[in-house]
């Protein structure tokens, strides 16, 4: 593959952030563009493009809103930049008073609605609105991190009612994306990924009950995804893959 | 088991009607309560209950206003009813400009938004308020309609984006509910459903390629899957039945 380009959604902080930071490492990739939802919780990443001004490409997107969406595909596409690699890491789990429920007793279809609007219809949107970037002769792949918990078959302890869903949500919106896109960009491969339990800001407060060895750093996390990400092949897409490359049940 | 009483959710027509029609055949069930959205398109329930006022009490409720699923639940509290059968059929696939998608080009966050509300959240907020009214010393049963179409595994074919992910919500959240009930009210089975296509509004303008063999009539399917339901044990709680009785997969 010759020059590529990347975008990173959700890149603010965590795992998007490192996504973006491995991405410099790759010298065949020429510009990574970069979504952020809110400026004030994206220092880290506004840094990091202001020392890599020719490569870092930032773009303000909440991705509830479908004209944003819409709005970031057409500020790339006339730079005239196909896209080799779409990493989406939005999701949220808790933010102010929404937290994830521990029994039915909390639950409130507001706070459903809302998992369901970040963590699978953005999802859904976006691929929508990619499919002429990532369409060309070269293969591309759209990865959006899901997590293990969004297994329906590996449910076994329950609670935190509306993430699970929204990531069960997000897995069924991705599979089917990927059937669509095998018939109209077949050189894409669309997956989903379970990173692991990483020390973010998403698993900070769960984190108590983790033993050490299985809290990853977000290197190590996003380390082993390229890992994964760089061994798929064109019947892989589809899938649902763990940190480990091993193959998830819905 | 002595005496019993039957809710049925979604109840004005099609499968939900044919629930109630059979349930009135069984003289252990003493009261079926039957809740419509709309005096609109609950005609063929509202005679069939004013041909049974001692049996049949039908209570309005829209299933996303959760204040409305809350009032129904106290409704029946006060009789001393408890609660043996709960099957919720409510579901929508298509709804004036709401159609399902055939390609990722006809995504829209509102439509999509629309599918989990009625398809998903409802059913979670049922399991929220039912949990009192179906824990009791002796078995209770609350099943959904769910549809083989949510099985992400079983997705070859593609396309129904919102139609495909809130049905995989909903076993989701059934499965989690499984669980809590497990543990807050053993006696309970959660189960969700395949019906198989069956002749009904929401199957019409979807019929032309069904095999006639393979489109079933609303009674043949009531009849099929409340053998299936008749037949289920405890450790059957929490899985996803066809309505041969067959699992499927997630």
């Amino acid at each position: 593959m010759s020059e590529s380009n990347a975008l990173v959604i959700g890149a603010s902080q965590g795992i998007g952030l490192s996504f973006v930071q491995h991405l410099l490492q790759r010298p065949q990739i020429k510009t990574i563009y970069a979504t952020y939802r809110s400026q004030d919780s994206a220092a880290g990443l506004l840094t990091l493009a202001a020392q890599h001004p020719e490569q870092v490409s930032c773009i303000a997107v909440d991705i509830t809103q479908e004209a944003q969406i819409e709005a970031c595909c057409d500020q790339i596409q006339p730079t005239g930049d196909l896209l080799h690699w779409v990493i989406n890491c939005v999701g949220i789990l808790h933010e102010g008073e929404l937290q994830p429920e521990k029994g039915l007793r909390q639950l409130n279809a507001e706070q459903l609605t809302r998992y369901f609007q970040v963590n699978s219809i953005g999802a859904a949107l976006w691929a929508k609105h990619l499919l002429p970037l990532l369409k060309h002769k070269d293969q591309s792949i759209f990865a959006t991190i899901s997590a293990k918990i969004g297994s329906i078959g590996d449910n076994h302890l329950g609670g935190w009612y509306g993430y699970r869903a929204s990531k069960a949500a997000l897995n069924m919106f991705m599979r089917t994306a990927a059937i669509e896109y095998r018939r109209r960009s077949p050189q894409t491969i669309v997956v989903t990924l379970h990173p692991g339990t990483t020390d973010t800001k998403l698993s900070k407060p769960f984190q108590r009950n983790i033993p050490p060895e299985k809290l990853f750093t977000v290197d190590r996390t996003v380390t082993q995804l390229l890992a994964v990400l760089d061994g798929l092949g064109k019947d892989d897409s589809g899938q649902f893959f763990s940190w480990d490359g091993s193959r998830l049940p819905w």
